[in-house]
């Protein structure tokens, strides 16, 4: 069901003619009216334009609708790309009754390339008349939105009398020049605009700014909700930043699980930093590490290089105090190695995921950061011209 | 001739037992006291304990001697390590007859593993007996910091009336664990400590602080200068600091080209940021990226992954300002795309060396950065366990 899983929302994916052979590469996920929203988008200078369209349109906290290509990223390209942004989504506004200004615009794909104005206005009465709810609905639009995924990503939990559903698609630089995280969520909760914005951005902090599949922001990741109030029930912030985050980290699981070349997700837990934050940065760095990851590839238990990411992680701690375990089993406390069973450990590494235990001190602060092995097939994959 | 270049210097390596095979793995350079010196180290939170102790014993601004190590990077042991560090310094000092204060010392190769006192203690005075002037002398020493670099890296210029010297080894991680970049320099001209530390903290930002290969910085890493004032002759502080930046940046390039598992050099330029800093920021952020890296394997001018990576840099820039050429190739002006032939620069981009030049505004800041592709090669050494 995933995006129209919540009363009050419908959805349509359809062919424009962006990507090749007739391929779905047009999303549409849309309210029957303007409602609560939020977003949380790349911080990226480098932004793309739909990503400066939707800020903008989110910033009175309402959107009626997400309008998605696959196929072009609209990135690198200027004031005529905003322009073209901006006419595909008033073509769909007016399509659907709505203000432009209502219209969320997301774009992936690769950079460079300028948006098929043309082709997408051509495609939008279909896409408007093609709405509608049921499973098959929200499968065709999470499928338009996918690059190189080979799987589409969705979700779906059920609240205290409320749903709530989402959409993604992988991160990871599935392909060459495609470096883009989407994901659209929708309930139908009753919540305003300002708790939907606190709610996302708790839940994309545990969840899509806890994945790191190669250290690499794009220019147009987006993170969007809507919330339609159809269910007539209004959770608590608590539960609601819950159901959220939850549904956040399935779809984060989910771009991992299918990363472009890698054979393995790894979950790294980091214990003991004065406060979360400092946990969730040592943890993102021990998964920048080209190094580190190669290792994970090679099933070794190397913690000589976690040691390394961590002192350069900008994070304080006593080394001295450091515990790293994969899959429980102990290889370094107090800074320095113990002896342990290698080849024991290493074949236990050998499957599709395992955990690594990173202690730094004794504080509260903990974060789960997933990330997957480099591969020399994603060297391929990535080295290939598009 | 390199380290023993410059008067007053000699210099010894000899095979004590570390690395398996008789394998030299053990480097001593020496002056025939304690003369004005300098150093530039990781600045790792989990620095190595041979790192601690020559920081400690730069504080004074003199050495007589550089110790170093290869086999093990005597990191992560904690405060034993440190002991081990201490007992292995002044059994080589007591045998040259200076103080356990006055020597720097090296160590690298796998972290984790104790440091072979013994080993190192009982090849002290072969070491020492070894000291000698000469090319032979200087190229041993070379030899013996190598871990699996392929080639020895040496450098000598002469300046007016001065010489200046050096050895480095690899960075690149280039085997499983060996994280580390190590150069000691030597020359004859007459400056005083402070000068000398001056001139080497603007060398080292302009050489090794600009070569980035894998994004990882290491435990070990330590750059030492020395100088015997045995020429009499005392250069200018520009004049000593643009022969020890030269000296620098082809021991820099030296390790570029020899980075492990790599098939070419990149040099990044880049121009009109607000200053050098701002540049070089900008151009460490591009190589730091692996998706860039891999498009450099492919030969492919995928200026859409630079100015991603611009974006997240963390420097101010106008995305509409931005100018990228490959082998001056222009492929985007003002941000955007620009017609050129493809297949033509493909071609250009296949051989063993080729640069970036990437504009970010129109302000004084210049930086030069080197880089390599990354390949499966890369991955596969360092997925392997040691």
């Amino acid at each position: 069901m995933s995006v129209t899983a919540a009363k009050g929302f419908l959805a349509a994916g359809t062919a424009a003619g962006v990507k090749p052979a007739g391929q779905l590469d047009y999303a549409l996920v849309a309210a029957e009216r303007s409602v609560p929203a939020a977003g949380v988008f790349t911080k990226s200078l480098t932004s793309a334009p739909p990503v400066e369209l939707s800020r903008g349109h989110l910033r009175d906290g309402h959107l009626q609708a997400v309008l998605i290509n696959s196929g072009c990223a609209n990135a690198g390209t200027g004031g005529e790309g905003l322009a073209a942004a901006r006419t595909v989504a008033a073509e769909v506004a007016h399509r659907l009754g709505s203000k432009t200004e209502d219209l969320g615009v997301c774009s992936t794909g690769p950079i460079g390339p300028p948006l098929p104005v043309s082709s997408l206005v051509g495609a939008a009465p279909d896409l408007v008349a093609d709405l509608r709810a049921g499973p098959d609905a929200g499968r065709r639009a999470a499928e338009a939105i996918m690059t190189t995924d080979t799987v589409s990503k969705e979700t779906t939990i059920a609240g205290e009398g409320f749903v709530l559903g989402g959409m993604a698609k992988g991160a990871g630089m599935v392909r060459p020049d495609m470096a883009t995280m989407l994901a659209v969520l929708t309930t139908d909760a009753v919540v305003d605009s300002a708790s939907l914005a606190a709610a996302l951005n708790g839940a994309v902090e545990e969840s899509f700014n806890s994945l790191n599949l190669d250290g690499c922001q794009s220019t147009n990741d987006s993170v969007i909700v809507m919330a339609s109030g159809a269910s007539g029930v209004e959770p608590s912030k608590d539960e609601l930043t819950a159901v959220l985050t939850e549904s956040c980290r399935r779809l984060a699981y989910q771009i991992a699980r299918d990363a472009e070349g890698a054979t393995r997700v790894i979950r790294l837990r980091i214990r003991g930093a004065p406060d979360n934050a400092s946990a969730r940065r040592a943890g993102m760095s021990i998964a920048d590490s080209a190094l580190v990851r190669a290792s994970f590839y090679g099933s070794d238990p190397n913690w000589g290089r976690i040691l390394g990411q961590l002192g350069v992680a900008g994070v304080e701690f006593d080394p001295g105090t450091v515990a790293i375990a994969y899959e429980g089993v102990e290889v370094a406390r107090e800074g320095v190695m113990v002896a342990f069973d290698e080849p024991a450990l290493v074949a236990r590494l050998g499957g599709n995921e395992f955990a690594v235990d990173v202690k730094v001190g004794d504080g509260p602060g903990f974060a789960e950061v997933l990330t997957t092995d480099l591969t020399p097939e994603y060297v391929l994959f990535n080295a290939e011209r598009s």
